[in-house]
């Protein structure tokens, strides 16, 4: 049991690893980092249309064109990380944040919630399901962009 | 390695067998048999606001909530399930759908994404995160509610 505890700790920070990783290429706008974290197979299902993103040349096309949607550099948070790793598949979810400026020059502040599923193959974690979004209001059917943790 | 292809036949297998049950329960309006199905850590990020529903007391009060904004029964599917299952931990992720008259009388038909993680306890498969949305539209800010896969 205390050696299983010590496995699980690893392969966890093994996971927050990858995380960290993918974090600091995001900052840096770094395409080709960001998507070798992804498995050729990854499905994503985007905060924004449609309803989902299939292999990583869709997925690609739209993390460059959120890149360019701001003007220069973005900060880039991950907050409420919570990862479970086992043998060869893990999974995390956390809230995350964006705080930049668009290229139209309106000011972003954004908070969403994100899971990420990963598969460990040859050694190495690498995501193969990511789901990020925002919960709508059901009032006004508006997407709930200005939510705080 | 044809072992561990048996291996994870079988876990999907039993991974499939709790989404089975889960739909049937939800179909149901069953919530003492829905809510058995979730470990009382869960993380549930909804389709609707708030950002996140810690634990099952929350949960279970939004999906009786959902449940019974339906006049009667209503319609429940699963379709694009794709399952990964390993010893004790498992994801899963699917596009669902939701057909029947909420008790205002309108009508709804609905397609949403959907991620479940789990870990099995004591033999048993059981949902720890819930991940389920709907991504909206950049030009509107609306949620996107009638997009079909």
């Amino acid at each position: 049991m205390a050696a299983e505890r010590k496995m699980a700790a690893d392969t966890n920070g093994e996971l927050r690893e990858l995380i960290d990783e993918w974090a600091i290429a995001v900052r840096a706008k770094d395409i080709e980092s960001v998507m070798s974290q992804y498995l050729s197979d990854v499905v994503a299902f985007d905060v924004v249309d449609p309803l989902e993103y299939k292999g990583t040349d869709m997925l690609r096309q739209r993390l460059t064109d959120w890149f360019s949607s701001f003007e220069g550099p973005f900060g880039f948070e991950i907050t409420n990380l919570e990862v479970e790793a086992g043998d060869y598949l893990a999974f995390c979810h956390s809230l995350n944040r964006a705080i930049g400026i668009k290229t139209d020059g309106v000011q972003v502040n954004m908070c969403w919630r994100a899971t990420l599923c990963c598969r460990k193959v040859e050694g190495r974690w690498r995501i193969t399901h990511s789901h990020t979004s925002v919960p709508f209001n059901v009032e006004t059917g508006l997407a709930s962009l200005d939510l705080e943790p």
